[in-house]
């Protein structure tokens, strides 16, 4: 269970049924993934988030595989499962290979240890890092 | 102050420099940064480390440009100051730009958005994620 | 399972089901959830923890919605799902609609990317707020 | 240093120049703070987080007072130096206290404990809550 | 500055003050650190942090260096400067070599890592680990 | 479901069964817990990871018990269900009792708790601790 209910289009109010017209024809899909549903609860929040991540993932100076997989390596660090397989998801859909995840996830690994050997010895910051 | 003293050259252990001297070969410069210099306290951990990120940065499925930029993404998630200084030196000096530079910060601003978003509704994954 | 079991009354010691007892009256129901059953162990814990967010989460310049939806926002920051539920929960119980909810969520989503941005980019305090 | 420099009115883009000015019409000074002038860079990502802010922060369910705290206690759990101290200033000037701060801080610390308690007994949800 | 003055003991209030003469006498030292004169703005929340902090670092089943080192482990996974500098001299006081320090902070990189890797790959529970 | 298969010792490769082999005769045990078998995928992140952990977790200046707890209050903190639940069990194999493990619990609890009080009210660090 949510804590909020997962909304069926039937369910949804039609500024949040847009959204999710809107979604599935960017994606070319029938398919809304319930965080879309769950935050068509507040179709203003939903609709935000919506434009935002459409257009902080669309190709750029960075192309959209490595857009993804910065989001894999935040949502690992952050341990939100929900975020990662749907990630995860659309990284192989984008061409990441089963050798590029867990090369990801190594790195990933190594930057939260060094995060902490450092925070732990409180090494200053270098004059040439500066 | 570090919690530990950065050592120099001079007042690290022959095992300790031995690590500094493949960091400035592997690197080809003279400049070994305060991370390795605080780690030098403890000769094993210092090369245990060193030998890992060598190992896990190099190019392999991924290239090590898309290594740094993921290394920055974990830093920025959990405000390791000297981490992102340091791996967006590293970045820059593989290529990225400062439109890259942007472009990753805001990728790593929306997953560590909408992390919380899945966490604060507890959205289930779907069948389709799974 | 917990790593430790959960305590119903009869497996609680006297000192824990005091506990017990106290916050079945201050709540005036007879329900006692699983985190204080599971803190039974360790009776000190027990009471100084109850004790403390009796407390803390008491009327006073804060009224105890406000201290409930903080309660919940921290949580979502760290995605304790049993502390969101409870919360959440207890919030509803003091008045927060869903309206407000998603609301809550809503900042606590904003937060979480702006404290990224702000580090990713090592953004410096302005003078005007030291 | 920031990562990127500051923009001042000068160095900004007309994009970004426009949204300094919007910040300023709306908060009523011609104080605009360095978080604006570092995210100016990417005009783009400036309008997007200056929009969204705008908008989630505005009054709604909750009072903007509220809202302003929910920020501070997310930063605090973050460690987000420059954001707390923002928004702290913000929650000042809407009316929080030193004793609403103190009360604050406290439910942020204990909302804090409680979720390690949780997690490292890990204590499954009560049915009631579900 | 912090977000509230350091009260010397001129500034705090009698109920304060009868805290720091707590902390002095318990310590046997006439120095009261930082942390107790900002917490003394609110002496509710200052009595109750230092009687729980008393009560938990206290010798029992774990002895006082073995707690001191948790709490360093801790603050280094949060990054909380004033916290591992402050426990790292307790630390110390009560035994810690230089040499067990950086056993106890590789402990903390390593646990940091792999907990990420086991966040990425999602890996499930073993029956035996239940 | 993992986010790559659990390798049994048929499907991984021979790189990846040596480590296996070297596991099993180090721990003295048939059995293989799902980290490594997950990490299998990769051989090279699962013998560095292996050889890091054997390394770091090994007796020196601190004993292995004081290491395991270590790792279960990072894993705390972090919440990390399956390296709580297997180093809980490590560190109960190595002879932590209840009681032990309780106390440790609280230390994680209240050094989350002061973390999130200093950062709150920016508390400047003490001459003395520098």
């Amino acid at each position: 269970m949510t804590i909020v209910p997962i909304l069926d289009d039937a369910a949804a109010s039609p500024e949040a049924r847009a959204v999710f017209d809107d979604i599935r024809k960017t994606r070319n899909t029938d398919f809304v993934n319930n965080f879309w549903r769950a935050l068509a609860h507040d179709p203003v929040l939903l609709r935000r988030t919506w434009e935002s991540v459409k257009e902080v993932m669309a190709p750029g100076a960075l192309d959209p595989l490595v857009k993804e997989m910065i989001y894999v390596a935040v949502s690992a660090t952050n341990n939100c499962e929900y975020c990662i397989r749907s990630h995860t998801a659309s990284a192989r859909a984008k061409g990441m290979t089963d050798e590029m995840l867990m090369e990801l996830i190594a790195v990933v690994g190594m930057a939260n240890e060094t995060n902490r050997l450092v925070n732990g010895l409180q090494v200053p910051v270098d004059e040439a890092f500066k």
